[in-house]
């Protein structure tokens, strides 16, 4: 089978898209002179003052290279081996990472949860996280909630929703990690400081997502307000899993450009604003459902196999379709930082098309 | 204390160095289009089929981030977490890598062996890996080999040596795992086939550097003639390391742009013949001894304090002093794809006018 | 707080008990002489016989210290760390053993089922095995099945539920494990052949309990007609969690005298007859409420807290009563090898004379 | 092959013998009416209450079944997975327990070191410990030292042996562990204060052997003086292993018949005395040398091949002639708490008669 080759139309997923321009300045930039690598350069030090800005309290910020070893290195910092992981049932650390998150916390359990549009409320965290004696050895211990921001089908969790699920984990003696793989999207769409988003709200530690929105390969580990023993922690963690790249200014240096001059944000926002008028657009035709509200990015719809097929036919690339049944199945769209709205008009056109 | 700041001349590590030209066009040339992520792209495939053939045999690659995860994923696909895997004392993947090969492997341990100018010998290989009846679960299990090509200390394994090796773990029932962090350094110097330096030899899995000579994060897992089940290890122990890139083709790019036109030996014999320049100049200085062999762009040296000082004061980048005693201490120069005749004379000079 | 003393009446748990006077009197029988430890003893291979008599097949039996480690050896054998295994939501595996499966599997998933009277079906179990594509690195793989026989709550699979359940393992490629903590309780009350409710159904391996049916503590791990790959895997796995007693005879003995002259069935019939006296006995009463049928050895009831209070008050012992509303309380009364009709008439008398 | 049968005389490990007639007779006192399983029961909680009168501190204990799980789970209370933990180059931690340090400790590295005599000295252990900057990431981080004692050859460190070692711990941040599988006869020989042995001297975690000198398989867990994390942190690691049994009384009533009346240590006296004697008898024939200084239980010798012959062709028990070379080969016999003089005198005599 041959593989893909490039389409200048693509909504299969945010990852699909290559480096924002601003990113492949700051990698160019970066590469004069001779530094030393592993993090030990100015450059490096620079970002991490950036995010502690934005973010408007003490951080720790640590580069990695993709979202799965963000997610993983975070749960395993605060997460013990016996401990168990409070997350939604459709939760990308469940369902996308091969048992990374295992992997990396050394053997802890994912506690599912169902939840409707992709998140879990305060209320069930609390039943979950209670219904073992906490002090009783054999059961899993409750330590950690993560939930991921924007869902994994395109949803929002509000700030009220994530400071409630904050307070719980407060209550419980869980930390609390966010899964922010769209993390722009969510804070772009909610127009809230990134603070009240995260540490305000409780959460201690952040995946923070770089490359859907159009950096190379880099996500950041944000712990906030760290002990220094979490700090030690996630340190030892890091390099043992080989993330301590020895050319770290490149990582960095993706960080920096995107924090920079609001980046992130502008592409999050018209990553969100094509996804709008793409909902909008499919809104209007007989034939076509949205599965979910769409709050980002992402388009998650129903529409008929006819439709789809006028849609690889127009040489627009997309994931497979999937769940087909009497002639209509389900179908993602995902937004990026890049797309235009030319590309959203071709794709309902070849959508309306069929129908 | 305040983060290093880029210097033009630093021979700290092959790792200070940025982004060879080629790479950075391969970088923005991939960028164009949007196209399914995780490897399922042209440019993916293009890449593997090339590293057959420069091996002139059916291989399978793994592009990773770092040559740490290179390494931990290399062992544990051929190393169960009841093995043994025999190494150099000084081996990267024992004093550098924090404990990764123990935790990628799922607690394998490494056997160390002493060894001259940073090698192992077959003979002592041989009797490491007899030392327990084979048959006897309370030991650990002789599992795997593993050297490092170029060595630790700027040496090489001759293709005789690495055959001797290689004879050995096939006798013995080991896998025979190659660190080639610096591999185009080896290859370069020895003038050999790389296919005569690995699986003709009775390696089974490379660790395939790129990282320090002019990438900006890859290095390539390359499996020699897998069977399908160690294939498809290495498939899950990759996917569940976090190292599926989503824009994979960016690494796949530079692996590519790497292997074209000679590109990789050719900026490899500029490392290794600036090195040997180095190591003639330093030679023919009172006061200063090199502690090996230069065999490949690596220059272990012993010099007087005042000549290191000397060194930093010409604004050249370098690693610190260590095993400082009556005024004497060891430093390591490494030269690199970019390594110019100038910055060899400044180094030189800066030296020699202290002595 | 001062920690509790032996009660002549106990219905907390068949691990309240202590060693039936054969075993007793097999472990002071293997108490002389000198012989070499691990296993290499002659009791070892006579007891490893008669298992493969009893289940009319080639098997290979470690013994264990406790169902805990025989469920985590099990599952670590059948199961890759990237694997899922399908199991009962309350299944001990998943609550009871403090993410022990993970740590032995090295990082395995449980994926959790729902299912009534504390059983999976074989429908589900398709369903939830083929959610994923096999091929896809990115989702955990279907793996094995784990079910528990007698289940979690005192019930029983039928030998055409388990053949069921091991047909639909066979068509998707997962192994078969037998949770067996009370295995005897099963073939005793199904009168089956133990061949049929394991290997001939589809059943790969068996946590074989003996502990809780009069044993000190030894628990069996049964492969059936395994591949030399599997046994051996197994034997590293047992040895590295440190499950190869130098005492292996004392071990060795217990599981041989437990199944010498049918003692194992005829303790589980006992312990399964005085239930079912129980059960009438309660039946008849009312205010209490039978929450499972009781098919083994096991009567979960829900009861008024008076009645409880006067079992307590009576001396005989129980663990605490649980989900009390409405002055209502769930509690388990757990009969055993030695259960005498005595303790269950007093039991039921403590309860009427409440109510 | 057929396995071995019971012999009266046998010296190949002290861990051939059976069970001391005091502790049969506390697990068949333990063996009457029911009680809580887990630990929670009044026996439990008197064993815990002597070893601290014993051991003059407050201490906690865990009963394990094997010696290597109580290294295993020791190291691991004390050690994080990219620790690496200081031990002689033959400790049983090392060769015999098929890498369940690393699997215990989540891939923690032992670091291996030479020493006369089977111990380690301070001075080494310095030098080991502070060959790493401290705060350097990229290495493992020294974590722990082990050492055993009795050694693994039968020799003793003395107390100031062990108080020096344990400076050097206390200096460069170390934890203290003593694997203790022949505590009682290093206590016994050097006849000092348990507490001036171990935690007096700094130890902090002892794996308390009393399988090897007449229990049937239990060894305890001892943490000294433990912070409320690192007890904590043993009661996950250890139900998580699987060691949480169910009718931990009899593990418990072994260990409190053990210590009872100064049992463990006569039994100890009784087989340093018998080894003392073998010694004796030995050095005085030609054609025998002693390896080692015996002080403890062990005795290593090297003998020609035609008096090893003898001694199994008179019954006697024996692990195989190793290491041979011109009829002359190693062999270790040890002797245990039920040894006599008889069996002592018959084995002098059985190799006096070959030579």
């Amino acid at each position: 089978m041959s593989k893909e080759k490039p389409s200048p139309t693509h909504f299969g997923s945010d990852n699909v898209t290559g480096i924002a321009p601003a990113i492949m300045d700051a990698i160019v930039a970066a590469n004069a002179g001779g530094v030393h690598g592993y993090g030990e350069d100015s450059l490096t030090e620079a970002m991490e003052k950036r995010f502690a800005e934005i973010f408007e309290t003490e951080v720790k910020v640590m580069p990695v290279g993709t979202g799965s070893i963000a997610n993983g290195l975070s749960l395993a910092t605060v997460t013990p081996p016996w401990g168990e992981v409070f997350c939604h049932e459709g939760a990308h650390i469940n369902v996308d990472e091969a048992n990374g998150p295992e992997f990396f916390t050394g053997g802890a359990k994912l506690h599912l949860m169902p939840g409707e549009n992709g998140k879990i409320t305060a209320e069930a965290l609390r039943a979950a996280a209670t219904r073992y004696p906490r002090a009783d050895v054999h059961n899993p211990l409750a330590s950690t909630v993560s939930i991921t921001q924007a869902t994994e089908v395109g949803t929002l969790y509000a700030v009220d929703e994530v400071r409630a699920i904050g307070a719980v984990a407060k209550d419980e003696g869980l930390a609390f990690h966010m899964d922010g793989a769209r993390f722009a999207n969510a804070v772009a769409a909610l127009g809230c400081a990134p603070a009240d988003l995260t540490w305000r709200a409780g959460v201690d530690v952040l995946s923070f997502g770089a490359t859907k929105n159009g950096c190379l390969a880099v996500e950041g580990i944000v712990l906030f307000n760290p002990s220094p023993e979490r700090a030690d922690r996630l340190n030892h963690l890091h390099k043992r899993a080989g993330q301590l790249y020895s050319k770290m200014r490149f990582f960095s240096a993706q960080l920096d450009a995107y924090l920079d001059d609001g980046n992130w944000l502008a592409w999050a926002k018209n990553a969100n604003r094509q996804a709008k008028r793409l909902a909008d657009g499919l809104g209007g035709l007989n034939s076509v459902t949205l599965a979910y509200p769409v709050e980002g990015n992402e388009v998650f719809c129903r529409l008929p196999r006819a439709a789809y097929d006028a849609v690889v036919g127009a040489g627009i690339g997309t994931y497979p379709l999937y769940g087909e049944k009497d002639g209509v199945g389900s179908v993602r769209f995902v937004c990026a930082f890049n797309t235009e709205d030319a590309h959203v008009d071709d794709l309902i056109g070849a959508i309306a098309s069929a129908i």
